[in-house]
């Protein structure tokens, strides 16, 4: 393993303004600002970690009653500290934290750090007190971390601004962004414990001033960082967010446990894609798009991150298992069969090498079984061979304990192997007391190893994965015209018209976008109906359109399949009845050629507070929220977020299957979800859109809207 | 916690046979056939285990060499070896242990561990031998655990039967039983380095006599024995498997790891049920069905059985959180919305007693953060204001190193208030090195902890899923009456026809089920097509039927929609150039009455080898295989199967959708599977069947089999 397997980590194009946050993890000289000589309160606790921390710059206690701690002098104030300090740490009640902000940027001191509690997170109150400290600061153009956070460690300089309880470091790889202060106790152990070792862990706190993208940014310029890993509970802007996540994924891995997927969306519920474009469903975008693995729970995050800062990248997804027992193989194949890994397949050379080193009994294909009784030589020697063959991309080695041998001595026989080689290699010493010091082992040279076999064929998979977000090119975006002159000339129209269109106008947008929709046209009576149903050609459906209904079958709103003028007729008067409950000029009785039956598709588009536009795809029809077979793209869409959109939904599969009846309306729908993407891209006045159902019929080349809601909003 | 949470576990009706196997785990004395004094022999470690398990009956020496083993005398034969002794284990090269049972049976030892390897597991030769000692042992009346096995534990005896090298033994209440010999060393060293301890162990190797099954009830019937865990590759028979598993499930949960999910069904793949029906959806079925949890990694196998061994069951899914830390809180709630547990809601009177308590700025809604400076009184105190509401079921404290107390306080100051419940309380210490002590008190007092939010959330749905199984009676087996007299006719009419009948056969079956299907009749000419098309009605379909198409649509053998007479002429012209390249007489071209479209699903059934017949529920249409969305449930099925069916596919989530236009045909759906079963049930020679479509028309209340296939086999 060289440095070059590392070459894409390489930071080359990150962003030039996070220059000015580097003092926080590479300061000149630190000030502490509420340092205290008493053991049982935090700002002890922080003095006391900045100065175990063995931080080479000059450290500056302040607190105003002077004194002495821990044999350093305390300065009565900030101005009175020399040269040089360009960070300060301030822990000092709430209510004196933007007077200290302003001391500091008087002495020049631009990057602070506020460890201080007592703002938002306790109130109204606290709240303003944050407005202002945000304020005092950019009028002394300081930046701040904070308030409310842990602190900021930097293994590497060292530094340790933070205020947990004292403990063993480990310098190591992987950085740690956290929107939780009370995690970081707990990560900062596990990276020890579980021998990874960070590079950096920033807490951010109540996040008034440097955000989670900025945080991104700043560890990703830190060279000694390989591996991002992030706590999220919510990003304070999503496109800028979205921004600084793809310039930084390509240059190293990011991953991401983005916690409070149970939580409601915020807004307003007036379709099906409003009520389902959960902030969750937006966030999943988001990362599938820009190459984020999205961790499900923190163990996934630590045991990925592992093996990103760990192993080389694979080639490919053809993994090989070598064990000295059949039955964890067994559960190992399953794990890649369900992570779509490939079993390895041996070339002849290698089958016969193994076949020469190994017990007749043994099992000389991928899964490699070298009975009970291999040794340390055994595991080395097939390793080797197996590593060479060039069929294989990666290689899990279980080891149960060894019933005959000293796991650790297997432990020192592989290691050498696996530094050498080019590939990953991941190692599953499975069992607790009698691994001890075979674990220890394979943590001090560097080797990812995991409990259980199906934990390490995930790591493996994450591997490939990263690996095949870096060989892609970037994304292809599609890009389809627009009828902009009609679609301004109905928005112009409409221009008064906040809220959901009547469907003659919505139809006729969608139209505009050139998604082929099923004409509507409204009757005012019963012989209009006949006369527009006959023009069209029967069978015809007919609906009512207007605001105040939103699922027109629940209140008998919709007529389907009228084969005869008396039906059209009937039709008016029950749907008349139905209109005759609704506010005069707020509804109308539409006429629309009946589209034959097929797969039932919704498609939408709304305004994600954070994200912007996005694009919904699924499965359609009355049923959206129960069947809840949704995803969601950001728009514009590329190429990538539709192959993503319709392999990961049971929609999807129906269109895409094979043997589909609907395969051959596979384009349409395409064109259907970038164009909705696009007409919320370049019209802001649009709002929301939503086709419900979006028809393929069986063996056709189509796709046809059948009914259209689209809402606006008044834009400046 | 009382003993009486665990009065569920009485084994009051288990298997009375099950006696003859007693002495395997309770001997009254134990020889050992192939001691040796060589300490790098496997029988030197199997002597050495037995004499340290302290086993207080008598432990005899065999081998003709004679001496003394760690000053022990060593017998020459078995027949020299002094009563009492029921328990031999042998450890001497395959071709002599047939000789050894033999000698064994004469002298009166009817049990008798095979740990000797060479059988089956290194080909043909051994495969005969291993005939050849079950031969010997029926012939002598002795039973036989192996051969090719690790040996067996019983850690109350105490006894150790088994050649893996020496460790510390936990004594516990969770019983492994297993097929893979090599994850037994694994399994031993986590239950003492994870703190659970077994009861007991069995290792089943070959599985020559006793049987997987067998195992489960000799350890069921264990008074030690409180959560059974069992991995198994496979099972010797699936339905003598899933009576004795129905039986002992309902007394003691079992967790079952079954691997070799990812393996190929080994039958023939002649219809979408063939090729769907692997294997492990028909295990899954099984276990679904009886209540056995499926853990998916050995990760979940002993994080489940711990809090299944430690903690009461929850009276239902109402989950209540205890922390000092909102993040790790945030990422448990998600678990819990993801598991479908609950969030509990506090009483009024909790969230008094809790503000009364705690920090104004602490959150006294679910989750409970008592903020980061909470020690071990606020969480003694919390937690049981917590216990103390009707409005929870069960608790999970989430305790990251607390920045002011050392962690192992907090666990001695809760873990009284944990025992004396009786709630499961589920303990998450995060960290490695701070959390150490405190994750030993936990341990040794029985307390379920684990390292993460999520894991602990896992574990807490499976209290819950037991708490379920149990308090929900006994299966509803529906019952259907099937039209006996014209099925009999039908099956006599075809008894020399196996394989697949022709369409108008393979129809009047499933007619005679019961089950609606379209009529179809067989056009000899176009004129007869013609007659029978305006007979039916137009529009009509025609389809050829001919053993030799499988998939009818991708060879032109489908015509849809024909509404005239010139279409069903110019159809029966092109039908018939496909079926001129099919032998004569072994294809029809037939006529049915166009149904019209709707939800397409798939069903059918299918004997399996293990299981017998087993029920197919899923999506239909010409895209099967692809969506890959269809169940199986055994046959009969049962009210509870169905629900299960149609809950777990998108195609059952289609039909039971409250908006859904299809729910009106889910009585016929129900109706269908229900028959189907019965079908496979009563008729033997049935050997598979599949509708394909089954339509549900939108707004109707009908389920209509349009095109199905039938397959006959030879019975005697």
């Amino acid at each position: 393993m060289t440095d070059k397997a590392f070459a894409h980590t390489d930071p080359t194009d990150l962003h030039p303004d996070i220059a000015e946050l580097k003092p926080f993890l590479n300061p000149t000289g630190v000030a502490v600002i509420g340092a205290t000589a008493s053991p049982e309160k935090l700002g002890f606790g922080l003095t006391r970690n900045l100065i175990n921390s063995e931080y080479g710059g000059g450290i500056h206690l302040v607190n105003p009653k002077g004194g002495e701690i821990l044999g350093r002098p305390v300065f009565p104030d900030i101005e009175s500290v020399p040269d040089p300090v360009d960070l300060a740490v301030v822990l000092v009640p709430a209510r004196f934290v933007a007077e200290t902000i302003a001391d500091c940027g008087r002495r020049g001191i631009k990057s602070i750090i506020i460890a201080s509690g007592g703002f938002k997170e306790v109130g109204e109150e606290g709240l303003e007190l944050e407005h202002e400290i945000l304020r005092v600061a950019q009028e002394w153009g300081c930046r701040l971390i904070g308030p409310n956070c842990v602190g900021l460690i930097h293994t590497h300089v060292p530094l340790d601004t933070t205020f947990l309880s004292p403990r063993e470091m480990k310098p190591g790889s992987v950085a740690f962004v956290s929107q939780s202060g009370a995690i970081c106790a707990a990560v900062v152990d596990w990276s020890t414990g579980q021998g990874f070792g960070l590079s950096a862990l920033i807490s951010l706190g109540n996040q008034v001033d440097v955000t989670e993208s900025e945080a991104l940014e700043l560890v990703a310029a830190d060279p000694h960082t390989r591996v991002i890993t992030v706590y999220l509970e919510g990003v304070s802007d999503g496109r800028a967010f979205v921004r600084e996540i793809s310039r930084v994924s390509r240059h190293k891995p990011i991953i991401a446990l983005k916690v409070g997927r149970s939580e409601a969306g915020g807004r307003a519920v007036a379709s099906h894609t409003g009520a389902l474009a959960g902030q969750d469903a937006v966030y999943e975008a988001a990362f599938r798009r820009n190459g984020i693995l999205r961790a499900q729970t923190t163990e996934e995050l630590f045991a990925w991150a592992r093996a990103l800062a760990n192993s080389p990248l694979p080639r490919g997804r053809r993994v090989a298992i070598l064990t000295n027992a059949g039955g964890p193989a067994v559960a190992a194949m399953d794990a890649i069969s369900a992570e779509e890994l490939l079993p390895a397949v041996f070339s002849e050379k290698t089958r016969t090498a193994l076949q020469a080193r190994l017990h007749p009994a043994a099992n000389t294909q991928n899964p490699v079984d070298m009975l009970a009784a291999a040794g340390p030589r055994d595991y080395a020697e097939c390793l080797s061979i197996i590593m060479q063959d060039d069929g294989v991309d990666g290689v899990l080695v279980i080891m149960p304990p060894p019933p005959m041998y000293a796991a650790e001595d297997v432990a020192s026989a592989i290691i050498p192997i696996i530094r050498q080689g080019d590939k990953p290699v991941l190692v599953v010493p499975m069992g607790e007391e009698r691994i001890r010091d075979a674990v220890r082992r394979f943590r001090a040279a560097g080797v990812s190893e995991y409990r259980f076999p199906e934990r390490a064929v995930t790591a493996m998979s994450v591997l490939a994965k990263r690996a095949e977000f870096l060989s892609n090119g970037h994304l292809r975006i599609l890009d389809c015209s627009l009828d902009s002159k009609s679609i301004e000339t109905i928005l112009d129209d409409n221009k008064s018209n906040e809220g959901f269109l009547d469907l003659t106008t919505a139809s006729a947008i969608i139209a505009a976008a050139g998604i082929p929709i099923a004409r509507t046209r409204p009757a005012d009576s019963s012989e209009d109906a006949v006369r527009i149903a006959l023009e069209e050609g029967l069978p015809v459906a007919m609906k009512i359109s207007s605001r105040h209904v939103v699922h027109k079958s629940d209140v008998g709103g919709l007529a389907l399949n009228l084969a005869s003028e008396t039906d059209v007729s009937r039709a008016f008067a029950d749907l008349s009845t139905v209109t005759a409950g609704i506010p005069q000029n707020q509804s109308q009785i539409c006429v629309q050629k009946m589209v034959p039956g097929g797969l039932e598709l919704v498609v939408g588009a709304v305004r994600d507070p954070q994200f912007g536009p996005v694009v919904m795809f699924g499965t359609g029809g009355t049923n959206v929220e129960s069947m809840n077979d949704v995803v969601f793209g950001l728009a514009p869409l590329s190429e990538e977020d539709l192959d993503d959109m319709f392999s990961s939904t049971y929609g999807g599969k129906q269109l895409i299957g094979p043997r589909s009846l609907y395969r051959g309306g596979l384009d349409g729908v395409r064109e259907t979800l970038c164009r909705l993407g696009q007409l919320m891209d370049e019209y802001p006045a649009v709002a929301e859109i939503e086709i419900n159902p979006l028809i393929v019929p069986p063996k056709s080349n189509e796709a046809i809207a059948v009914d259209a809601r689209v809402k606006l909003r008044t834009t400046e």
